[in-house]
């Protein structure tokens, strides 16, 4: 029988599923947004940035309550100071994904992005997406073999976006400074929505484990 | 009398203070070794961020020990769960730093500045390192007013970002992408840092005043 404590433990953990959820397909629809040059689809991910904040600030309320009730320790403890964290990585992903559709809404009726350039963009929108929908899978099982696919998927954000500075660097770049900027940022932002979701992966795998996922990997390399 | 369970509080908090001063001074190194061509300055940034990762680090255990072992409620309980994440935005702070000075290590013996835009790139490098020196301040004194005064400097780092993108976007730019992929993530990692250290200052803002910077200022709009 589940008492009101593991109760309001599982209700911190369904919330942070909510969370990876939303922002796993607030990615994917700013990418297409920018892609299209969706106008009312960008504004409608740029709007719904406020629910991501509402859920965090909720989240983190429903934990700060919880410590102050339950006062739990040892796992359980580490299980609410970890949602906090996995929390506030949600919520800045959540920013990263309203920050694609700016960039979308302040280029239209263009599309931010050059044709050659789209597949590209289109790769990564679709792999930050696939990265949280594993992060959030990793949330609800706790698996920690999955948890360290992600680091894999992440060498694969990397060349995407050694990819994508391969054409901006490229002699025959031709679309001016302007889209080289929004370009250079465009990566960025998926580049560290696929940060936040492997480090989401990496807290799991410390928290199931006592281990850090990096000394699992026996890599001596963290995340900057 | 001090008890052991408020001299470990205070620990917290002077190792907050401790990790704010170090990652002040490193984006100002970086900047210098960035402006200056410096490669032992940027390799000295580097290797630095170790060391704040490890007071990262050591600082979350410590909070984490005390919330298992004291069980704070109210007010401690809080200030508990701010300096963890106020830790987390000062980590957050020591990698821009090291961004900044690995694009410096990147272009030597270059200068990845061109000369014409050293003003504005020296000018956002001291502003962010006036803001961590604020920050640093606000932990220190708790004071509310100095904590609401990070928000309008950080109107000015917005400025020096618009000012930056107004060189890269006019057409008398002769730099090419190169130095206009770097020069547009240098001018992200310092808005970023600003922002880390306005964080903190609206975290000491709420948990002194149980209100958000925002509501004080009447302004409807919060970082993104």
């Amino acid at each position: 029988m589940r008492d009101a404590y593991h109760e309001e433990l599982d209700a911190i953990g369904d919330n942070l599923v909510e969370m990876a959820r939303f922002v796993g397909s607030a990615i994917g629809r700013a990418t297409t947004a920018m892609l299209d040059a969706d106008l009312k689809l960008a504004e409608a991910v740029i709007a719904a940035d406020d629910k991501v904040d509402e859920m965090h600030r909720s989240l983190e309320n429903a934990a700060i309550a919880l410590l102050a009730r339950q006062q739990p320790v040892a796992t359980d403890l580490r299980i609410v100071v970890t949602s906090l964290r996995m929390s506030a990585d949600l919520e800045r992903c959540g920013d990263l994904a309203q920050h694609v559709a700016k960039v979308a809404r302040l280029r239209y009726p263009d599309s931010a992005v050059p044709r050659e350039l789209s597949a590209t963009i289109l790769e990564m929108g679709q792999l930050a997406q696939r990265l949280m929908a594993k992060a959030t899978e990793v949330l609800i099982t706790k698996d920690v073999d999955l948890a360290m696919q992600l680091e894999q998927d992440d060498d694969e954000m990397d060349s995407l976006h050694r990819t994508l500075f391969g054409h901006l660097l490229d002699d025959r770049w031709h679309h001016g400074i302007e889209t080289a900027v929004d370009v250079t940022l465009l990566g960025r932002y998926y580049e560290r929505f696929a940060d936040h979701a492997v480090s989401i992966a990496r807290r799991m795998v410390y928290l199931v484990t006592g281990e850090h996922a990096d000394e699992l990997l026996s890599e001596p390399e963290a995340t900057a």
